[in-house]
């Protein structure tokens, strides 16, 4: 997807007295590493970094996390179910046809990556772009995410299919891994060109492929 | 694109005794560099690595480029017209149908992922997915080799849609962009999958969108 916070900011008043003036330090710690790596990717963040955005001395980041590593894989789970949540509420939509729901989905996408200047992309797609050099074990991680993402949009496109919104030839399970493998290269090239219109061409694209005939 | 040689390696006998026992000191640091920065991208590599591989001392590397970012730029420049010579040699096959050449290409490149075990993926894609943390030089010059494939390809669209294997309402350069968009998102997720499905799931949905009605 693309990129976002791991948790919501809080909104309205602020704290009381005696509570807690800042969010809790782990997830604080992700937010910043999601908010860094989503622009700049893994191999060329140190800890360092994210700890003199964060404002979190090393300690605290070596309690919530062991190494680099770690942080990365909790990085990716954070991502992963924001985004899952993120689907099944846009898809959930019941007040619109299917097909709109993906609509949706794409407009907050590219509203996400526009608030950020185009220079955020999706976590998943840059560390695997990345996997060249990174710690084995993102592999399996990051493969998972993607096979997540396919089947709940997977849902979303039999239910449109149903609704005669697709073409009833048209494999869904087949769609959807179709739509995560090119959107991540959409992701990409907006960033390349600091501009939406990649996200644009490729949603055009994929709609009118589920339009697609034998 | 996927993975190469800068230039085609040496075939058939050694060299006569008394020439030049290695290629161009120049084009063996390319070649190194290609085959190092498709697997691994640019922020991870050091300088060190590629003269380390390429057992070229650190001087001659600075009397050929001036710099990491130079070296960077040469890197994309010859990978570049790699495979420009490559789409024209393929989409100028007069013995195939036009949407055949695709084909071909598709192939070839497919091959060239398997012949590294899908370690590498392709230059333009990784560079263009680090653009956060490179030389801000490279960004101009990496949407310019997409241009520059886009339109090869959006020719060899146009002979298709000509000979009426392509919809005829359909646009072949916003096709070719949309290939290419996608296309790297497919090599992304092959390298991260260590797989060719990606690139198969791509190629037979991109044909299919082909014949979509209007």
């Amino acid at each position: 997807m693309t990129t976002a916070p791991v948790l919501p900011r809080r909104r309205g008043r602020p704290p009381r007295l005696g509570a807690s003036p800042r969010p809790d330090t782990r997830e604080h710690l992700l937010r910043t590493g999601v908010a860094v790596l989503t622009e700049k990717g893994y191999s060329a963040v140190g800890i360092d970094e994210i700890l003199r955005l964060a404002q979190v001395p090393k300690g605290s980041f070596y309690h919530y996390f062991g190494s680099k590593e770690a942080f990365g894989q909790a990085l990716i789970a954070a991502y992963a179910g924001y985004f899952a949540n993120k689907l099944d509420r846009c898809f959930a939509d019941a007040s619109v046809p299917p097909l709109q729901r993906l609509r949706h989905l794409i407009a907050d996408a590219r509203a996400g990556m526009a608030r950020h200047g185009f220079k955020r992309g999706c976590l998943v797609g840059n560390l695997g772009q990345e996997m060249g050099t990174l710690p084995e074990s993102f592999r399996a991680q990051l493969q998972e995410v993607f096979m997540d993402w396919q089947a709940r949009t997977a849902a979303c496109l039999a239910e449109a299919q149903q609704a005669g919104e697709i073409a009833p030839q048209l494999d869904c399970n087949t769609l959807a891994q179709f739509f995560w493998i090119g959107w991540e290269g959409a992701v990409l090239r907006a960033k390349l060109e600091r501009s939406p219109q990649a996200l644009e061409v490729y949603a055009q694209g994929f709609f009118q492929l589920m339009r697609a005939q034998p």
